[in-house]
Protein backbone atom coordinates (compact mmCIF):
# COMPACT_ATOMS: atom_id res chain seq x y z
CA UNK A 1 0.00 0.00 0.00
CA UNK A 2 1.37 3.49 -1.01
CA UNK A 3 0.74 6.82 0.69
CA UNK A 4 -0.81 9.51 -2.06
CA UNK A 5 0.99 12.61 -2.00
CA UNK A 6 -2.51 14.12 -0.53
CA UNK A 7 -2.24 11.35 2.19
CA UNK A 8 1.19 12.80 3.45
CA UNK A 9 -0.10 16.03 3.56
CA UNK A 10 -2.91 15.42 5.35
CA UNK A 11 -1.15 13.42 7.78
CA UNK A 12 1.10 16.14 8.34
CA UNK A 13 -1.30 18.70 9.44
CA UNK A 14 -3.67 15.96 11.38
CA UNK A 15 -1.22 13.53 12.74
CA UNK A 16 -3.68 10.45 11.54
CA UNK A 17 -4.75 8.65 8.97
CA UNK A 18 -7.76 5.98 8.43
CA UNK A 19 -8.04 3.64 6.00
CA UNK A 20 -11.70 2.20 5.29
CA UNK A 21 -12.06 -1.19 3.94
CA UNK A 22 -8.07 -1.91 4.18
CA UNK A 23 -8.79 -5.56 5.12
CA UNK A 24 -11.80 -8.16 4.08
CA UNK A 25 -14.09 -9.67 6.00
CA UNK A 26 -12.83 -13.13 5.11
CA UNK A 27 -9.28 -12.37 6.61
CA UNK A 28 -10.57 -10.32 9.87
CA UNK A 29 -12.27 -12.94 10.75
CA UNK A 30 -9.43 -15.23 11.15
CA UNK A 31 -7.47 -13.43 13.22
CA UNK A 32 -10.45 -12.31 15.07
CA UNK A 33 -11.15 -15.94 16.49
CA UNK A 34 -7.35 -16.26 17.38
CA UNK A 35 -7.21 -13.07 19.47
CA UNK A 36 -10.23 -14.47 21.74
CA UNK A 37 -8.28 -17.88 21.70
CA UNK A 38 -5.29 -15.49 22.70
CA UNK A 39 -7.38 -14.09 25.52
CA UNK A 40 -8.18 -17.23 26.94
CA UNK A 41 -4.82 -18.67 27.29
CA UNK A 42 -2.83 -18.21 30.24
CA UNK A 43 0.10 -16.79 29.01
CA UNK A 44 2.35 -13.66 30.65
CA UNK A 45 2.06 -11.86 27.60
CA UNK A 46 -1.70 -11.57 28.15
CA UNK A 47 -2.68 -8.56 30.68
CA UNK A 48 -5.93 -8.43 32.38
CA UNK A 49 -8.23 -5.52 33.73
CA UNK A 50 -9.08 -5.13 37.36
CA UNK A 51 -11.90 -7.27 36.76
CA UNK A 52 -10.26 -10.46 34.86
CA UNK A 53 -10.99 -9.50 31.72
CA UNK A 54 -8.72 -9.43 28.80
CA UNK A 55 -7.05 -6.12 28.37
CA UNK A 56 -4.13 -6.51 26.08
CA UNK A 57 -2.31 -9.30 24.42
CA UNK A 58 1.66 -8.70 23.71
CA UNK A 59 3.81 -9.98 20.95
CA UNK A 60 1.37 -12.73 19.22
CA UNK A 61 2.82 -11.92 16.34
CA UNK A 62 5.96 -13.86 18.02
CA UNK A 63 3.55 -17.42 18.82
CA UNK A 64 0.56 -16.82 16.53
CA UNK A 65 0.57 -17.86 12.89
CA UNK A 66 -2.19 -15.71 11.82
CA UNK A 67 -0.67 -12.46 13.99
CA UNK A 68 2.48 -12.86 12.28
CA UNK A 69 1.79 -12.77 8.87
CA UNK A 70 -0.15 -9.50 10.00
CA UNK A 71 2.57 -8.39 11.72
CA UNK A 72 4.41 -8.12 8.23
CA UNK A 73 1.80 -7.32 5.89
CA UNK A 74 2.57 -5.46 3.12
CA UNK A 75 -0.43 -3.06 3.53
CA UNK A 76 0.69 -1.95 7.11
CA UNK A 77 4.48 -2.31 6.61
CA UNK A 78 4.83 -0.71 3.19
CA UNK A 79 3.19 2.89 4.38
CA UNK A 80 5.62 3.22 6.95
CA UNK A 81 8.95 2.32 5.07
CA UNK A 82 7.37 4.76 2.97
CA UNK A 83 7.00 7.47 5.43
CA UNK A 84 10.26 6.90 7.58
CA UNK A 85 12.63 6.24 4.46
CA UNK A 86 14.22 2.87 5.28
CA UNK A 87 13.08 -0.30 6.43
CA UNK A 88 11.12 -0.63 9.67
CA UNK A 89 11.40 -3.47 12.81
CA UNK A 90 8.49 -3.93 15.24
CA UNK A 91 9.19 -2.10 18.54
CA UNK A 92 5.73 -3.30 20.03
CA UNK A 93 2.95 -5.37 18.99
CA UNK A 94 -0.30 -5.76 20.85
CA UNK A 95 -4.35 -6.48 20.49
CA UNK A 96 -6.02 -4.61 22.79
CA UNK A 97 -9.28 -5.24 23.79
CA UNK A 98 -11.79 -3.14 25.14
CA UNK A 99 -14.07 -6.17 26.87
CA UNK A 100 -17.57 -5.96 26.42
CA UNK A 101 -18.48 -4.21 29.79
CA UNK A 102 -15.14 -4.70 31.34
CA UNK A 103 -12.83 -2.59 29.19
CA UNK A 104 -11.11 -0.06 31.19
CA UNK A 105 -9.91 3.74 30.25
CA UNK A 106 -6.44 4.59 28.27
CA UNK A 107 -5.47 7.52 29.76
CA UNK A 108 -4.30 10.54 27.41
CA UNK A 109 -1.01 10.21 26.33
CA UNK A 110 1.49 10.08 23.56
CA UNK A 111 3.13 6.92 22.88
CA UNK A 112 6.41 8.30 21.97
CA UNK A 113 6.61 9.56 25.52
CA UNK A 114 6.75 5.92 26.79
CA UNK A 115 8.89 4.69 23.69
CA UNK A 116 11.42 7.27 24.60
CA UNK A 117 11.35 7.48 28.99
CA UNK A 118 11.18 3.82 29.08
CA UNK A 119 13.14 2.29 26.05
CA UNK A 120 14.95 5.26 25.17
CA UNK A 121 14.13 5.56 21.67
CA UNK A 122 15.98 8.52 20.34
CA UNK A 123 13.46 9.92 18.16
CA UNK A 124 9.98 9.87 17.44
CA UNK A 125 10.51 8.07 13.89
CA UNK A 126 8.10 4.76 14.97
CA UNK A 127 4.66 4.78 14.48
CA UNK A 128 1.52 3.04 15.57
CA UNK A 129 -0.74 1.32 12.75
CA UNK A 130 -3.49 -0.41 13.82
CA UNK A 131 -6.51 -2.63 12.66
CA UNK A 132 -10.03 -3.21 14.31
CA UNK A 133 -11.26 -6.54 14.68
CA UNK A 134 -14.44 -5.19 15.59
CA UNK A 135 -17.07 -2.78 14.68
CA UNK A 136 -15.72 0.17 16.29
CA UNK A 137 -18.18 2.49 17.20
CA UNK A 138 -18.80 5.55 19.00
CA UNK A 139 -20.32 3.98 22.03
CA UNK A 140 -17.71 0.88 22.47
CA UNK A 141 -14.57 2.90 23.67
CA UNK A 142 -13.17 4.35 20.35
CA UNK A 143 -9.70 5.62 20.48
CA UNK A 144 -10.12 9.22 20.61
CA UNK A 145 -7.36 11.78 18.81
CA UNK A 146 -6.27 15.41 19.43
CA UNK A 147 -5.85 16.12 15.97
CA UNK A 148 -2.65 18.28 15.23
CA UNK A 149 -1.04 17.71 18.61
CA UNK A 150 1.82 16.18 17.16
CA UNK A 151 3.25 19.27 15.87
CA UNK A 152 3.59 19.74 19.75
CA UNK A 153 6.53 17.36 20.19
CA UNK A 154 7.48 15.51 23.45
CA UNK A 155 5.21 16.94 25.81
CA UNK A 156 5.96 16.61 29.76
CA UNK A 157 4.14 13.54 31.34
CA UNK A 158 3.50 11.86 34.77
CA UNK A 159 3.86 7.90 35.19
CA UNK A 160 0.55 6.80 36.31
CA UNK A 161 0.78 3.51 37.86
CA UNK A 162 -2.29 3.55 39.72
CA UNK A 163 -5.46 4.13 36.99
CA UNK A 164 -5.07 0.83 35.09
CA UNK A 165 -3.28 -2.65 35.32
CA UNK A 166 -0.49 -0.65 32.69
CA UNK A 167 1.77 1.74 33.73
CA UNK A 168 1.49 4.79 31.38
CA UNK A 169 3.76 8.15 30.80
CA UNK A 170 0.11 10.16 31.04
CA UNK A 171 -0.73 14.10 29.99
CA UNK A 172 -2.18 16.18 32.95
CA UNK A 173 -5.55 17.85 32.13
CA UNK A 174 -4.54 21.35 31.88
CA UNK A 175 -1.95 20.01 29.14
CA UNK A 176 -4.89 18.21 27.28
CA UNK A 177 -7.44 20.74 27.74
CA UNK A 178 -5.04 23.29 25.72
CA UNK A 179 -4.18 21.03 22.79
CA UNK A 180 -8.63 20.96 23.22
CA UNK A 181 -9.24 23.55 22.99
CA UNK A 182 -6.40 23.85 19.62
CA UNK A 183 -7.20 20.99 17.90
CA UNK A 184 -10.43 19.49 19.26
CA UNK A 185 -11.34 15.61 19.52
CA UNK A 186 -11.87 13.38 16.43
CA UNK A 187 -12.73 9.32 17.58
CA UNK A 188 -12.27 7.78 14.50
CA UNK A 189 -14.93 4.61 14.13
CA UNK A 190 -15.04 2.05 11.46
CA UNK A 191 -15.87 -1.52 10.27
CA UNK A 192 -13.77 -4.14 10.76
CA UNK A 193 -10.85 -4.12 8.58
CA UNK A 194 -10.30 -0.41 9.16
CA UNK A 195 -6.67 0.58 9.46
CA UNK A 196 -5.58 3.65 11.66
CA UNK A 197 -2.03 5.14 11.20
CA UNK A 198 -1.02 8.21 13.73
CA UNK A 199 1.81 10.00 14.79
CA UNK A 200 4.02 8.87 17.68
CA UNK A 201 3.37 12.25 19.60
CA UNK A 202 -0.72 12.43 18.34
CA UNK A 203 -2.31 12.69 22.16
CA UNK A 204 -4.64 10.31 22.24
CA UNK A 205 -6.81 8.38 24.61
CA UNK A 206 -9.74 5.80 24.65
CA UNK A 207 -12.34 5.31 27.38
CA UNK A 208 -14.10 2.42 29.32
CA UNK A 209 -16.44 0.27 27.21
CA UNK A 210 -19.63 -0.14 29.34
CA UNK A 211 -21.31 -1.94 25.93
CA UNK A 212 -22.31 -5.61 25.01
CA UNK A 213 -19.86 -4.61 22.08
CA UNK A 214 -16.26 -5.79 21.72
CA UNK A 215 -13.83 -3.30 20.49
CA UNK A 216 -10.64 -5.33 19.43
CA UNK A 217 -8.17 -3.18 18.02
CA UNK A 218 -4.64 -4.91 16.40
CA UNK A 219 -1.59 -2.50 17.11
CA UNK A 220 1.57 -3.03 15.20
CA UNK A 221 4.20 0.22 16.81
CA UNK A 222 6.89 -0.10 13.82
CA UNK A 223 9.67 1.96 14.10
CA UNK A 224 12.41 2.87 11.56
CA UNK A 225 15.53 0.28 12.39
CA UNK A 226 18.21 3.38 12.60
CA UNK A 227 15.86 4.85 15.55
CA UNK A 228 16.40 1.52 17.24
CA UNK A 229 16.06 1.25 21.04
CA UNK A 230 18.69 2.04 23.33
CA UNK A 231 17.07 1.03 26.89
CA UNK A 232 16.02 -2.38 27.93
CA UNK A 233 14.23 -1.88 30.97
CA UNK A 234 10.70 -3.54 29.52
CA UNK A 235 10.41 -7.28 28.75
CA UNK A 236 11.71 -7.78 25.79
CA UNK A 237 7.79 -9.06 24.79
CA UNK A 238 6.90 -5.41 25.42
CA UNK A 239 9.37 -3.54 23.93
CA UNK A 240 11.40 -5.94 21.09
CA UNK A 241 15.24 -6.20 20.98
CA UNK A 242 15.36 -7.96 17.27
CA UNK A 243 15.92 -4.78 15.05
CA UNK A 244 16.02 -6.89 12.14
CA UNK A 245 13.98 -5.46 8.94
CA UNK A 246 10.78 -6.77 8.40
CA UNK A 247 10.67 -7.91 5.20
CA UNK A 248 6.99 -7.46 3.75
CA UNK A 249 5.06 -10.80 2.54
CA UNK A 250 2.40 -11.03 -0.35
CA UNK A 251 -0.05 -9.47 -0.01
CA UNK A 252 -2.71 -12.33 -0.26
CA UNK A 253 -0.44 -13.96 2.87
CA UNK A 254 -3.38 -13.21 5.04
CA UNK A 255 -6.02 -14.10 3.12
CA UNK A 256 -4.40 -17.72 1.75
CA UNK A 257 -3.92 -18.41 5.59
CA UNK A 258 -7.99 -17.95 6.50
CA UNK A 259 -8.58 -20.01 3.37
CA UNK A 260 -6.64 -22.72 4.37
CA UNK A 261 -7.41 -22.43 8.40
CA UNK A 262 -11.59 -22.95 7.06
CA UNK A 263 -10.89 -25.78 5.27
CA UNK A 264 -8.81 -27.41 8.05
CA UNK A 265 -11.51 -26.81 10.61
CA UNK B 1 -45.81 22.10 25.16
CA UNK B 2 -47.93 19.29 22.99
CA UNK B 3 -47.27 16.06 21.93
CA UNK B 4 -48.04 15.22 18.30
CA UNK B 5 -50.35 11.41 17.60
CA UNK B 6 -46.86 10.84 15.50
CA UNK B 7 -44.47 11.64 18.76
CA UNK B 8 -46.82 9.43 21.14
CA UNK B 9 -46.65 6.68 18.75
CA UNK B 10 -43.11 7.11 18.56
CA UNK B 11 -42.31 7.35 22.04
CA UNK B 12 -44.99 4.03 22.62
CA UNK B 13 -42.17 1.82 20.24
CA UNK B 14 -38.85 3.33 21.63
CA UNK B 15 -39.37 4.49 24.75
CA UNK B 16 -37.77 7.62 24.20
CA UNK B 17 -38.37 11.01 22.51
CA UNK B 18 -36.03 13.75 21.58
CA UNK B 19 -36.63 17.55 21.64
CA UNK B 20 -34.35 19.82 19.83
CA UNK B 21 -33.80 23.70 19.90
CA UNK B 22 -36.48 23.20 23.04
CA UNK B 23 -34.61 25.90 25.38
CA UNK B 24 -32.60 29.16 23.74
CA UNK B 25 -28.92 29.83 24.71
CA UNK B 26 -30.04 32.47 26.48
CA UNK B 27 -32.28 30.36 28.91
CA UNK B 28 -29.42 27.84 29.08
CA UNK B 29 -26.43 30.15 29.92
CA UNK B 30 -28.31 31.66 33.38
CA UNK B 31 -29.35 27.73 34.56
CA UNK B 32 -25.44 26.48 33.49
CA UNK B 33 -23.72 29.60 35.43
CA UNK B 34 -26.31 28.66 38.67
CA UNK B 35 -25.61 25.00 38.38
CA UNK B 36 -22.13 25.60 38.35
CA UNK B 37 -22.45 27.55 41.64
CA UNK B 38 -24.20 25.01 43.51
CA UNK B 39 -21.53 22.27 42.48
CA UNK B 40 -19.09 24.74 44.14
CA UNK B 41 -21.19 24.70 47.65
CA UNK B 42 -20.79 22.82 50.15
CA UNK B 43 -24.61 21.61 50.57
CA UNK B 44 -25.43 18.05 51.30
CA UNK B 45 -27.45 17.50 48.47
CA UNK B 46 -24.51 17.68 46.29
CA UNK B 47 -22.84 14.49 45.91
CA UNK B 48 -19.62 13.99 44.63
CA UNK B 49 -17.71 11.27 43.03
CA UNK B 50 -14.33 9.51 44.61
CA UNK B 51 -12.06 12.47 42.73
CA UNK B 52 -14.30 14.84 44.62
CA UNK B 53 -15.47 16.39 41.26
CA UNK B 54 -19.26 17.02 40.86
CA UNK B 55 -21.77 14.30 40.28
CA UNK B 56 -25.15 15.36 40.72
CA UNK B 57 -27.00 17.97 43.11
CA UNK B 58 -29.84 16.54 44.42
CA UNK B 59 -33.08 19.14 44.24
CA UNK B 60 -32.09 22.72 43.33
CA UNK B 61 -35.62 23.54 42.46
CA UNK B 62 -36.55 23.66 46.37
CA UNK B 63 -33.44 26.61 47.19
CA UNK B 64 -32.85 28.24 43.43
CA UNK B 65 -35.10 30.19 41.97
CA UNK B 66 -33.83 29.82 38.11
CA UNK B 67 -34.05 25.90 38.80
CA UNK B 68 -37.48 26.56 40.69
CA UNK B 69 -38.42 27.79 37.36
CA UNK B 70 -37.30 24.84 35.48
CA UNK B 71 -39.26 22.51 37.80
CA UNK B 72 -42.46 24.27 36.64
CA UNK B 73 -41.83 25.27 33.07
CA UNK B 74 -44.80 24.09 30.61
CA UNK B 75 -42.29 22.95 28.34
CA UNK B 76 -41.69 20.04 30.57
CA UNK B 77 -44.59 19.59 32.70
CA UNK B 78 -47.05 19.97 29.86
CA UNK B 79 -45.92 17.21 27.96
CA UNK B 80 -45.94 14.41 30.83
CA UNK B 81 -49.53 16.17 32.13
CA UNK B 82 -50.42 15.15 28.71
CA UNK B 83 -48.73 11.47 28.65
CA UNK B 84 -50.46 10.95 32.06
CA UNK B 85 -53.57 11.98 31.73
CA UNK B 86 -53.42 13.95 35.03
CA UNK B 87 -51.20 16.15 37.32
CA UNK B 88 -47.70 15.81 37.78
CA UNK B 89 -45.80 16.22 41.03
CA UNK B 90 -41.67 16.03 41.28
CA UNK B 91 -40.05 13.19 42.32
CA UNK B 92 -36.71 14.00 42.26
CA UNK B 93 -35.08 16.76 40.51
CA UNK B 94 -30.69 16.50 40.00
CA UNK B 95 -28.08 18.17 37.95
CA UNK B 96 -26.06 15.20 36.61
CA UNK B 97 -22.32 17.11 36.29
CA UNK B 98 -20.26 14.30 34.41
CA UNK B 99 -17.83 16.68 35.09
CA UNK B 100 -14.69 17.06 32.39
CA UNK B 101 -12.46 14.47 32.94
CA UNK B 102 -13.46 12.81 36.31
CA UNK B 103 -17.21 12.43 35.47
CA UNK B 104 -17.89 8.49 36.41
CA UNK B 105 -20.06 6.05 34.77
CA UNK B 106 -23.97 5.75 35.39
CA UNK B 107 -24.29 1.69 35.16
CA UNK B 108 -27.39 -0.25 33.39
CA UNK B 109 -30.09 0.34 34.92
CA UNK B 110 -33.93 1.23 34.86
CA UNK B 111 -35.23 4.16 36.91
CA UNK B 112 -38.23 2.83 37.63
CA UNK B 113 -36.58 -0.06 39.47
CA UNK B 114 -35.22 1.77 42.20
CA UNK B 115 -38.47 3.79 42.40
CA UNK B 116 -40.55 1.03 43.05
CA UNK B 117 -37.84 -1.07 45.65
CA UNK B 118 -36.45 2.24 47.52
CA UNK B 119 -39.49 4.40 47.63
CA UNK B 120 -42.62 2.04 46.88
CA UNK B 121 -44.28 3.86 43.73
CA UNK B 122 -46.86 1.72 42.42
CA UNK B 123 -46.56 1.81 38.72
CA UNK B 124 -44.13 3.10 36.13
CA UNK B 125 -46.23 6.52 35.62
CA UNK B 126 -43.42 8.23 36.26
CA UNK B 127 -41.06 9.43 33.97
CA UNK B 128 -37.23 11.37 33.64
CA UNK B 129 -37.45 14.77 31.56
CA UNK B 130 -33.88 16.42 31.05
CA UNK B 131 -32.50 19.41 30.14
CA UNK B 132 -28.93 19.30 28.13
CA UNK B 133 -27.13 22.61 30.05
CA UNK B 134 -23.57 21.59 28.11
CA UNK B 135 -23.35 20.41 24.29
CA UNK B 136 -23.65 16.54 24.25
CA UNK B 137 -21.87 15.02 22.65
CA UNK B 138 -20.59 10.94 21.51
CA UNK B 139 -17.29 11.30 23.36
CA UNK B 140 -18.26 13.29 26.53
CA UNK B 141 -20.79 10.37 28.07
CA UNK B 142 -23.78 10.61 26.67
CA UNK B 143 -26.50 9.05 27.91
CA UNK B 144 -27.07 5.73 26.04
CA UNK B 145 -30.56 4.50 25.58
CA UNK B 146 -31.38 0.81 24.44
CA UNK B 147 -34.72 1.67 21.94
CA UNK B 148 -38.06 -0.49 23.09
CA UNK B 149 -36.49 -2.04 26.22
CA UNK B 150 -39.04 0.01 28.34
CA UNK B 151 -41.49 -2.53 26.88
CA UNK B 152 -40.36 -5.51 29.06
CA UNK B 153 -41.38 -4.34 32.23
CA UNK B 154 -39.41 -4.23 34.92
CA UNK B 155 -36.47 -6.16 35.14
CA UNK B 156 -34.55 -8.44 37.59
CA UNK B 157 -31.69 -6.13 39.51
CA UNK B 158 -28.89 -5.99 41.53
CA UNK B 159 -28.33 -2.91 44.09
CA UNK B 160 -24.73 -1.77 43.38
CA UNK B 161 -23.49 0.05 46.40
CA UNK B 162 -19.96 -0.18 45.29
CA UNK B 163 -19.15 1.28 41.65
CA UNK B 164 -19.70 4.58 42.27
CA UNK B 165 -20.88 7.06 45.25
CA UNK B 166 -24.48 6.73 44.37
CA UNK B 167 -26.22 2.92 45.03
CA UNK B 168 -28.38 2.11 42.23
CA UNK B 169 -30.70 -0.74 41.30
CA UNK B 170 -28.64 -2.31 38.26
CA UNK B 171 -29.31 -4.74 35.38
CA UNK B 172 -26.49 -7.76 34.53
CA UNK B 173 -24.57 -7.92 31.78
CA UNK B 174 -26.89 -10.89 30.47
CA UNK B 175 -29.66 -8.63 30.77
CA UNK B 176 -28.06 -5.86 28.90
CA UNK B 177 -26.80 -8.11 25.95
CA UNK B 178 -30.08 -9.75 25.51
CA UNK B 179 -31.72 -6.38 25.35
CA UNK B 180 -29.10 -5.01 23.40
CA UNK B 181 -29.34 -7.98 20.79
CA UNK B 182 -33.21 -7.05 20.56
CA UNK B 183 -33.06 -3.52 20.17
CA UNK B 184 -29.63 -1.36 19.94
CA UNK B 185 -28.16 1.49 21.71
CA UNK B 186 -28.65 4.70 20.78
CA UNK B 187 -26.74 7.57 22.09
CA UNK B 188 -29.01 11.15 21.66
CA UNK B 189 -26.48 13.97 21.32
CA UNK B 190 -27.22 17.80 20.87
CA UNK B 191 -26.85 21.06 21.56
CA UNK B 192 -27.75 22.70 24.90
CA UNK B 193 -31.27 23.62 25.27
CA UNK B 194 -31.75 19.67 23.97
CA UNK B 195 -34.63 17.73 26.27
CA UNK B 196 -35.09 14.47 26.63
CA UNK B 197 -38.35 12.82 28.07
CA UNK B 198 -37.92 8.73 28.47
CA UNK B 199 -39.76 5.78 29.70
CA UNK B 200 -39.16 4.80 34.06
CA UNK B 201 -38.69 1.19 32.73
CA UNK B 202 -36.34 2.42 29.49
CA UNK B 203 -32.78 0.62 30.41
CA UNK B 204 -30.15 2.86 30.02
CA UNK B 205 -26.29 3.75 31.35
CA UNK B 206 -23.83 6.55 30.68
CA UNK B 207 -20.09 6.03 30.38
CA UNK B 208 -17.24 8.04 31.93
CA UNK B 209 -16.53 11.76 30.57
CA UNK B 210 -12.57 11.77 29.98
CA UNK B 211 -12.96 14.64 27.61
CA UNK B 212 -12.41 18.40 28.62
CA UNK B 213 -15.79 18.86 27.98
CA UNK B 214 -18.21 19.42 30.85
CA UNK B 215 -21.59 17.79 30.26
CA UNK B 216 -24.63 19.09 32.76
CA UNK B 217 -27.93 17.57 32.31
CA UNK B 218 -30.82 18.44 34.50
CA UNK B 219 -33.52 15.57 35.36
CA UNK B 220 -37.09 16.24 36.07
CA UNK B 221 -38.66 13.26 37.68
CA UNK B 222 -42.10 14.22 37.29
CA UNK B 223 -44.58 11.72 38.49
CA UNK B 224 -48.44 11.48 38.25
CA UNK B 225 -50.02 12.69 41.46
CA UNK B 226 -52.14 9.68 41.87
CA UNK B 227 -48.95 7.29 41.85
CA UNK B 228 -46.90 9.15 44.86
CA UNK B 229 -44.51 6.85 46.58
CA UNK B 230 -45.97 4.56 49.61
CA UNK B 231 -41.90 4.19 51.40
CA UNK B 232 -39.90 7.00 53.28
CA UNK B 233 -36.56 5.18 52.95
CA UNK B 234 -34.50 7.95 50.91
CA UNK B 235 -34.35 11.68 52.34
CA UNK B 236 -36.88 13.89 50.94
CA UNK B 237 -34.26 15.93 48.90
CA UNK B 238 -34.01 12.97 46.81
CA UNK B 239 -37.31 11.34 46.73
CA UNK B 240 -39.82 14.22 47.73
CA UNK B 241 -43.18 13.87 49.67
CA UNK B 242 -44.92 16.46 48.69
CA UNK B 243 -47.10 15.66 46.13
CA UNK B 244 -49.10 18.64 45.25
CA UNK B 245 -49.41 18.94 41.76
CA UNK B 246 -47.03 21.39 39.98
CA UNK B 247 -48.85 24.40 38.07
CA UNK B 248 -47.03 25.11 35.03
CA UNK B 249 -45.45 28.80 34.69
CA UNK B 250 -45.97 31.30 31.89
CA UNK B 251 -43.61 29.90 28.85
CA UNK B 252 -41.38 32.70 29.08
CA UNK B 253 -40.85 32.72 33.07
CA UNK B 254 -37.35 31.76 32.37
CA UNK B 255 -36.91 34.16 29.88
CA UNK B 256 -37.84 36.87 32.12
CA UNK B 257 -35.47 35.46 34.83
CA UNK B 258 -32.60 35.17 32.32
CA UNK B 259 -32.77 38.84 31.29
CA UNK B 260 -33.27 40.24 34.85
CA UNK B 261 -30.45 38.44 36.27
CA UNK B 262 -28.20 39.69 33.24
CA UNK B 263 -29.32 43.34 33.91
CA UNK B 264 -28.88 42.53 37.75
CA UNK B 265 -24.82 41.54 36.61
Amino acid sequence: MKLTPEQLKEFDALGYLVFPDCFSEEEIAVLRSEAEAIYASNRKEVWRETSGAPRTAFAAHTYNEAFAILGSHPRLIEPLEQFFGEPVYMHQFKINAKAAFEGEVWQWHQDYGTWKRDDGMPEPRAMNISVFLDEVMPINGPLMFIPRSHQQGTLTAGHDKATTSYPLWTLDKATVTKLVDDGGIVAPTGKPGTVLMFHGNLAHASPPNITPYPRKIVYLTLCAVSNHITKFNRPEWIAHRDFTPIVPRADDALLQYARKARHAA
